[in-house]
């Protein structure tokens, strides 16, 4: 049985591993370097993780739910138009990545090009979360069609996709020229495409 | 003074290696493991190149090359249109990726992602790279525009980036899908923004 010590160790554990994952690739990032950041025996983490697959998969639910944390408050917001949400959305990640320099990109993004060749439980994880990313730009768009702001000839799913991927490819972008242009750049094709007459 | 023989090692511990760093990341890639897949000596490797980072630039060089070989007979093909020229683009990258069943992705966009925080060297090389990448698609788009294809209010050098970014994007969800669907739907939307009225 976990006690609240062995669960605030765990959490300890998975925030110290999805920094440096975060920063310089799971396969770069042995766990001898996570105990010693995060000063806990090697006993500890195996009580709480299998090994390193079972340790990458939590770190990566842990990402996912500081993504749920940030986007689900601007998608539900009933007060927000559909563009003002993508706007909302862009701005948000637009700060989070300035405050970075523009470093680290996003760990899903990190983790597809990494592991999904070479991890079948990753790759499955990733495209699961790829589709609910998705899946939350395909009801906004949804909305911004019902309220005639956007194109409606657009098919949301498709269109939610292209958003999703084109918005990886800018983070690439980004962390390579350590510069906000490339996320500008794609928000103002997101409007372009969305928006159209 | 290097002998031909000489040459043909150094280029045989390149192509093994990018093969080797395509499919599993620089990082994740030692130089133990090239020899043995090269069946070269230590020795040999350190003639020809003076630490990994070294090699791995090299192999960044050869990967462009090839890219080039690719690329330059469509887009410099006067025969063709700009329109022609991407669909030729796309087709044949779709039918090298359908080949390697939608796994490896894009060499650049991996060593964007995995590199460019840890080593300010590939940062520099990755960009100048994506930039050439970025004016030959912008000169594509030039010439869309002055043949009446394309929407007359594109700014170039813009659509352009956009459109490579998208494209490292899309090679994302491709290597997890392991499916064409995302570079489909690129092309499709690539379409979309350019030839729109």
């Amino acid at each position: 049985m976990v006690d609240n010590k062995g669960d605030a160790t765990k959490l300890h554990l998975i925030m110290v591993g999805a920094e440096l994952i975060h920063q310089q690739g799971f396969n770069n990032t042995g766990i001898a370097h996570i105990l010693k950041k995060a000063e806990v025996a090697k006993g500890s983490f195996y009580f709480h993780f299998t090994d390193k697959e079972a340790f990458g998969l939590a770190v990566l639910d842990h990402y996912v739910e500081r993504m749920k944390s940030i986007i689900q408050p601007i998608f539900m917001d009933d007060t927000l138009s559909a563009v003002d949400k993508l706007f909302a959305f862009h701005e948000k990640f637009l700060q989070i990545f300035t405050e970075l320099n523009f470093s680290h990109g996003c760990l899903i993004g990190n983790l597809s090009q990494e592991m999904s060749d070479i991890s079948p439980v990753f790759s499955k994880k990733i495209s699961a979360i790829l589709n609910s990313l998705t899946f939350a730009f395909q009801k906004v768009i949804e909305q911004g069609i019902a309220n005639k702001e956007f194109n409606s000839t657009l098919e949301p799913v498709y269109s939610a996709a292209f958003l999703v991927d084109s918005w990886e490819g800018a983070l690439l972008r980004m962390k390579v020229q350590k510069s906000a242009q490339p996320l500008e750049n794609w928000f103002v094709f997101v409007k372009e495409i969305l928006i159209k007459k």
